[in-house]
């Protein structure tokens, strides 16, 4: 088995994201999707998103363009970068006790439409018109999305990965062992294929 | 040309180092080794070291002893992880102004008896003595290493990281190209290969 956990405004995941369904074919894994808010993690950890850093925001900006180049990905970084993807984050799970096959296909859409269109991932009226595409009601998941029970559940997801260590995105759980980093992919796989090292 | 920068005092520059003369000699590049002090760059970035840092630690540990049965490389984390490595680091400057050849081997024995006995990194009267291994008077070493004018260059490699965009540690410049991390040694490998993507 294989966690994949992220959050939608983390441009490593979405490289990351782009792979991973991949990834877990070749390595007969399941794949559980799991986004979270790694504002949650930073409260933990006391980092800053890579954007606001000093040094680290002017390297990752190169780094991320780069990586569309080798990976022959459309990247844009959207104007007002990092959203705060909370509405996104309710759809999915929203989503995912609906229909849980789809959820994964609503989070390939949420960031492909972050970093190609600028989708505000932050708003729940912007995020919901993607259900159309995997039919699902549009209003049904705006009011799903803003369910108490929801919110709630996208705050514990949160809080259980800080509680089990996670805090970064993208982060693998792989056959239980935990990885970080887009750069790690190479290792989860050879971690997989070997049983471990 | 690779530019390796590095802190003694980081494990994953430890494993970078056991790597990177091999990646020099199949790319075909000239390879600059360059100590300098992390924490100059941690107060331009506002980072703190891994091991202090919660859940970032415990994971780093886990990640260390993984990689060090991976590589095959024997690996102690010593008592008081991580020293200030700032002794060792005018050490090797001073031989580099001595003997450029030395540095290179020096750097690698420091990280050795760093990583498998604790060598006190901190302690010029613990560093001096490595350079008899080299052929070096350990007297002249711990003398030279002392000078204001050694002070002030490992100060000013410091300073020329971070005015450089240089902020972790390992951090390569490849023909030019910032990579930070050792999981992007592939990456930099890559890179050079096909003269950048």
């Amino acid at each position: 088995m294989i966690e994949f956990w992220f959050d939608f405004s983390s441009a490593y995941a979405f490289f990351a994201a782009a792979e991973i369904d991949d990834l877990a074919a070749r390595t007969g894994r399941g794949l559980l999707w799991r986004p979270y808010m790694l504002g949650t993690a930073f409260k933990a950890t006391g980092a800053r998103g890579l954007s606001a850093t000093p040094l680290k925001g002017d390297y990752a900006r190169r780094d991320w363009a780069r990586l569309a180049r080798l990976k022959g990905l459309e990247f844009r970084l959207p104007p007002g970068h990092p959203k705060v993807a909370l509405a996104a984050t309710r759809a999915f799970y929203w989503i995912e006790d609906q229909a849980p096959d789809l959820a994964p296909a609503f989070a390939r859409l949420v960031f492909r439409r972050y970093y190609t269109e600028g989708l505000d991932t932050s708003d729940l009226a912007a995020v919901a018109p993607l259900g159309a595409g995997l039919g699902l009601d549009p209003g049904a998941l705006a009011a799903g999305a803003a369910l108490p029970a929801i919110k709630e559940r996208a705050k514990a997801i949160s809080e259980e990965a800080v509680a089990r260590g996670i805090f970064g995105s993208p982060f693998f759980i792989a056959d239980g062992e935990p990885f970080w980093g887009h750069d790690r992919l190479p290792m989860v796989e050879d971690w997989l294929r070997r049983g471990g090292w």
